[in-house]
């Protein structure tokens, strides 16, 4: 192998926007050239985004997309960037649908592609082999896989190309590298962002490398996409162990390494660009990005999956209620973080029962994060449904709720705001929500993260402002008050709930790894909470299937990584 | 082959109640010997229900299935039922993890199983070959394939297994029936139905019965699951094509039938016992159920649906908004002829904008069909929220629809009512409704209803009750009249969409057969109406996402058939 001096693009596209996703391919080819790149890798569907879910199914979809790859072939050519090998991740179709050895795909017409192009031309094509199934992933409705290695030159180095969940499989095409002679292993990816991911993806990569004898280049796609997250954080490790490079997560990125090959002078790899996140595709860093500490990865997944919401939906601004609570605080100091304070809108509605305590923080907060702020009371709203229905107990609370969600919902008829529903994981588990109430809403930004966790963000979100010498967003009596919806007198949440850790920690059996009920008694909690916290699980399925999508940051979210009936009797 | 006396039991299962779905099978096999079977089947997974979605992720429902397949075998050579064999279908596990072939399935630990239960113990054990993962169906995602053939004894007849899918692909386990000499192919499955599914199902039956030169017998689950409705409809036909028996559609039975084999002097099969739908598994009728006309089939599926979806998850009642308009009104009777009356609570809401007709039309229908009526006039309601809010065009509409839903459910927190929501296919296709509003509850019953089979459905029920001397449900007014949402003065649906059977032709192409934009077009539509109501397709995605689920009687249905992203630009 002689020298290669490798481009990978971690882009943030939009699903089925082919001119505009295409057009970031562009820009970074552009760059890649600049920086005297022999190779250019983007992500898996760089071209289309992912995940496309049944646009696979459609024929004129596919057609689009097929046509963007060879268009796009062509204008890298026309705009002399057509030396320049340039991967890229499509779909292609439509084909005829296969019956494939002992399982069925009948409408599967996609291929899950990737395909080089050089001069003007489509010069290689590789069919992804190993198609995920599970968690979020429903490959297998959608795509044919095909079993084709490829080995392709570029800077006269030999390169073994295989996408994503092909790196994962200990029988995967990794073994036919060493059998083909290549000199790197380029893995396009689109994975999710989940908590501690990137201590599974680096040590994976790193043992394929060392198997492979090759270093392994990672690209990934970078972006929100409906309840999914890319983080980006592509990197190149060698043989050896070494991490060659890194880019940054959650923000496109370029990042251009110098591969010398083993029998050179030279040690592995020496990036020669990276591009930092404020002006992406422009200049150079030093190129092993440090990861920054989970917490930190946390909330800018939240942030990153709000924000690509918003724009790539098109929404000047977003409303929420703020209660003075806790989760309200936490949703506006993500959603200020991800648009600016001055395209967010904080609406106090208080109640009878809502506190000065809960106004006075709810003020607080508004004028420590600078957003715009205004108060509705929800008194008069109430009345007449209290006299005319002669509501008492829970429908007088629900009444409650739902008067704050036609509030927040006028307001956004009224400006076009996206309407952010405040409810965290926990909540959402065991039903603690008013649905078409609180639950409300277009996007849930903390619908992944449990009660407790939201704490900890909290903490430090303030504690990471106040490092920097800026002013903690979030009012420190939202963090240590006793939570409470204040739908009635004196309410606090464990009236109902048990204490938020115990509580926590028995949907995270129950719920995150699937545990029966047994199963988690005999981690030692109390039987009838168990049965008490799992019995509201089970009730509100069918809540959870109305709710608002949001940012998965978890190995189990709420929502296609957890498929359940409504209708249901479990005893186990 | 002797002959052979086969029971087939369309039995009603509920996801995740083993004890309770054991009982029905123990029922059906009581009867079945007592009319001198010698082999009695059930319908895929009928000891735990279909689908179980995530549940077969779960190791301690896959070991109390397990446990109850072998707790089943023993009960029924407790109960002297020792003797007969019994097929019944249930998940099996948990196994490890396997990767299989060019596909990857990784987490799936589940395997879909048919046991054949004999003198206390589980004498033979089918498992899946074929896994659907198309449309509703994820089959790959939950279970493991095996490609084992299994053809047992009873009553001196050699019968091949198989379970659902396994019948449809052309190179199934089929092929070697013949070659296993076996006497009869019994396939059991869990089928829901679809317009003109059976115009599919018996042909493809027929076909392999032809191919396999043996009779076979198909048996089907019946029943309501969550968005599902199983229609039964089992029956056997004979190689030579000859229907042999059928079982009614949409109810419980178990179907006898005496098969000589083609070496006798008697002809293929002569059915001995067919119950009827009143008396589940109690007495004997003619046995081949004449299979109702295309809208009777629809009414029943839904009303089926509706029925299962409130017993199964025990509500005393339903609750819904009787605007006079034509969706309502078949929701009312649907409602009716599921739980009965007396079980229905209509509520008329009248606004401002109500017409005089529309008020009279809703009690019309109220009392036509003898439900509990009330009015809760929304004036008084909406007034507070528009002086304090200044609402004006859509804002204000929306909060009519909204405090509509707040009475709802308040009625329903009271009383304990399931909420109906009453919006249909065309509706939900546009997004021509307020979310939180009118689209608000548990359960939609004609949500894969298109206006104009809404329309066709109401006179099919109308003329089916003259032809039996009762009272039509649905006013005549609610049909012919122009239909209108009531939220404006003179408002009607067709100021804001095309004439609803243009518009029911554009989303059959544009939804229900996937093409694109151009290819409406193509068929004749003009471009702008497509474009307009392609957009509106699109852009309503996230408050299908939000909906209510109902049942599926098309071949797409909104739901598990149709996944797309939300965030999307689509431009083909």
């Amino acid at each position: 192998m002689t020298g290669l001096r490798l481009a990978l693009a971690q882009t943030n596209p939009t699903v089925g926007d082919i001119a505009g996703n295409a057009e970031q391919i562009v820009h970074a080819a552009r760059l890649a050239q600049e920086a005297g790149a022999d190779l250019l890798a983007t992500g898996e569907m760089a071209l289309t985004g992912y995940p496309i879910e049944d646009l696979a199914a459609q024929p004129s979809f596919l057609r689009a997309a097929t046509g963007g790859v060879h268009a796009l072939a062509a204008r890298l050519a026309d705009e002399g960037l057509g030396e320049l090998p340039v991967v890229i991740g499509h779909p292609d179709g439509p084909h005829a649908p296969r019956v494939l050895g002992a399982t069925n795909a009948p409408t599967a017409i996609a291929q899950n592609c990737a395909s080089v192009l050089w001069r003007g031309e489509v010069r290689h094509r590789y069919v992804k082999h190993h198609l995920p199934n599970y968690g979020v992933f429903d490959e297998y409705r959608t795509f044919i896989p095909e079993d084709d290695s490829l080995v392709f030159e570029a800077g006269g180095a030999r390169v073994a190309l295989i996408i994503c969940e092909d790196l994962w499989l200990e029988d995967g095409p990794v073994a036919r590298v060493r059998a083909a002679a290549a000199d790197l292993l380029l893995v396009i990816n689109a994975s999710p962002f989940e908590r501690d991911k990137d201590e599974v993806r680096l040590p994976l990569a790193t043992r394929r490398a060392a198997d492979a004898g090759v270093p392994v280049a990672y690209v990934n796609l970078v972006g929100g996409q409906d309840d999914l997250v890319f983080d980006g954080d592509s990197f190149v490790v060698a043989p050896d162990g070494s991490l060659l490079a890194r880019a940054p997560q959650f923000v496109e990125h370029l990042l251009v390494v110098e591969l010398p090959g083993p029998g050179g002078a030279a040690p592995w790899a020496q990036t020669v660009a990276s591009t930092p996140a404020e002006q992406p595709f422009a200049s150079m860093t030093d190129g092993i990005s440090p990861l920054p500490d989970d917490r930190e990865q946390l909330w800018n997944a939240l942030v990153l999956g709000l924000r690509d919401y918003v724009e790539k939906n098109r929404f000047r601004s977003v409303v929420l209620g703020l209660s003075g609570g806790i989760d309200s605080a936490v949703c506006a100091a993500i959603a200020a973080d991800a648009i600016g304070a001055d395209r967010v809108h904080g609406v106090s509605m208080p109640s009878r029962y809502s506190s000065d305590g809960s106004r006075s923080d709810a003020d607080d907060l508004a004028e420590r994060i600078g957003l715009h702020f205004t108060t509705e009371p929800i008194a008069d709203l109430v009345a007449p449904f209290e006299a005319q229905l002669h509501l008492g107990g829970l429908a007088a609370e629900n009444i409650q709720a739902r008067a704050r969600m036609m509030i927040l919902y006028a307001k956004s008829n009224a400006d076009g705001h996206l309407v952010l529903t405040t409810g965290n994981k926990t909540e959402l588990a065991v039903g603690y929500s008013t649905i078409y109430g609180d639950s409300a809403g277009g996007f849930a930004p903390i619908k992944d993260v449990p009660k407790t966790l939201v704490w900890e963000l909290a903490r430090w979100r303030n504690a990471h402002a106040a490092a920097r010498g800026e002013t903690p967003p979030i009012p420190e009596n939202s963090i240590t008050k006793p939570p409470s919806a204040e739908l009635r007198p004196d309410q606090t949440d464990q009236d109902t709930l048990p204490p938020y850790e115990i509580l926590d920690a028995i949907l995270d059996g129950y719920v995150g790894r699937r545990l029966g009920r047994e199963d988690v008694i005999a981690e030692g909690f109390d039987a009838a909470t168990v049965d008490f916290v799992a019995g509201l699980v089970d009730r509100s399925e069918w809540k959870r299937r109305q709710g608002a999508i949001g940012p998965k940051i978890s190995g189990m979210s709420f929502g296609r990584d957890r498929r359940l009936p409504i209708t249901v009797r479990r005893t186990n």
